[in-house]
C-alpha cells in the first residue's frame, strides 16, 4: 500500500511545487514497497536510514519519552542502506522535473566522498533518478566521472540515458531495481550490456 | 577526545544507575572513535545509525527547520551499519554491570530476527559486550544460537568468555575491533582460534 501522507497523516499543505514534492514521496513509496517485497520475499534487506535529528529537549510525560526540541541535520551519507547476497548496497533517490538536465545542486559535497568511499571499499553505490517520467538507475562510478570530468552544474539527459539503465514498471514490486543489481553489477558482467 | 556530555552540553542529571549509564556511554565513545580512525585511515565506513524518531510537528523559526515533537521508536535494527573490505557490517554495543550473565532483556525480538537476517544474506553481524570490565566481540550467530538452545533469560558470562572474543584495548584506536573481523571472520578462518 502506498502512504503519500506525512507521519503525522496531515495531507500536505499544497504549494506551487507539489508536482515536485509528489513525483519525489512517489520515487520513495515505490522504493519502500520494493524493500517491502524483497524482505518478505527473502531477497534483500534494504531500509531507509531515519533522518538524522539532534536531540536538544525531551521530555516525559507518563514514562513517555517524548522530544520537544530537535534540529535536522544534513545528511553525510544516502538514503538507503542493505544487504543483498553479501553485498552492501548504499543508494539515493532523486526526482527532478527539469528534462534536459539532472541539477546537481540536491547532492552535497560529502554524499559524492561517501559515494567514492563506497565503491572504493568493495560497496555498490548508486542513484535512482525519476526524470522525463522514467526511472533510471545511474552507477555511482558513472555519477562520480562524470562529475570530475565537467564543470556543469547539471547531468544531461543523455548521459543519464546513456549511461544509466532504464528501470520498467511492472505488477510486484513494482519498481524492481534490484534487478538491475543482479544482471549488471554483480555476476561478472558489470559494465552495461548495451554499451558493449 | 571522549565526550561524555548529552548532545546539548548539559551534564547529565545523577542518578542511581550513573555507572550503568556512563559505562555504555564510555563503549560507544571507544566505538565512536575507532570508526574515526578507520575512516580517516581508509580502513573501513563504518557509521553508527541515527536514532529512528517519528516527527509530528515542526516548526520554522527565521527560516531554520525546528523539530518540536517527535516519538522515540523502537529500533528494528542494530546501532552500527557500514562496509569493510567489502564486507557487510551490521553490529551492536551493549554494557552491563552484571557479574556473572548478561540479561537479553535489552536486546529486542526484532533485532535478534535482524541479525538473524543478516548472516542469511551474506552479512557480519555481531555484539560488542562490555562486562566485568572486559570487551567482547560475540558472533551473531553464537548468540542466536545461544537463545534457540536456552530458555534463560541471560547468557552466562562464561559462555561469552568462552565463544567470545576478548578485544584488548591499546593506544590508537583504543578499541580495535575490526582486528577481529580481519583476523577471525574473513580471509578464510572464520571459527574462534582458540576454539580449534
Amino acid at each position: 500500500m502506498i502512504n503519500l501522507l506525512y507521519p503525522n497523516n496531515n495531507k500536505k499543505i499544497y504549494k506551487k511545487n507539489i508536482n515536485y514534492a509528489n513525483r519525489g514521496m512517489k520515487l520513495e513509496s515505490l522504493i519502500d514497497e520494493a524493500n517491502e517485497y524483497y524482505k518478505e520475499n527473502d531477497i534483500a534487506i534494504i531500509y531507509k536510514k531515519p533522518t538524522p535529528i539532534t536531540i536538544c529537549k525531551v521530555n516525559y510525560e507518563s514514562d513517555k519519552k517524548i522530544l520537544t526540541k530537535g534540529f535536522f541535520k544534513n545528511k553525510s551519507t544516502l538514503d538507503y542502506v542493505g544487504l543483498y547476497k553479501g553485498y552492501y548496497i548504499d543508494f539515493d533517490a532523486k526526482s527532478t522535473t527539469n528534462k534536459t538536465a539532472f541539477p546537481l545542486n540536491n547532492i552535497h559535497h560529502h554524499q559524492i566522498k561517501h559515494i567514492e568511499n563506497i565503491i572504493k571499499h568493495g560497496g555498490i553505490s548508486f542513484l535512482i533518478i525519476e526524470m522525463n517520467n522514467e526511472i533510471y538507475l545511474l552507477k555511482g562510478m558513472d555519477l562520480i566521472v562524470y562529475i570530475k570530468n565537467n564543470n556543469r552544474k547539471s547531468i544531461p539527459f543523455n548521459y543519464i540515458k546513456e549511461k544509466g539503465f532504464n528501470i520498467k514498471l511492472k505488477y510486484s514490486p513494482t519498481l524492481d531495481y534490484i534487478k538491475i543489481i543482479k544482471n549488471y553489477f554483480i555476476g561478472g558482467h558489470y559494465e552495461k550490456e548495451k554499451n558493449n
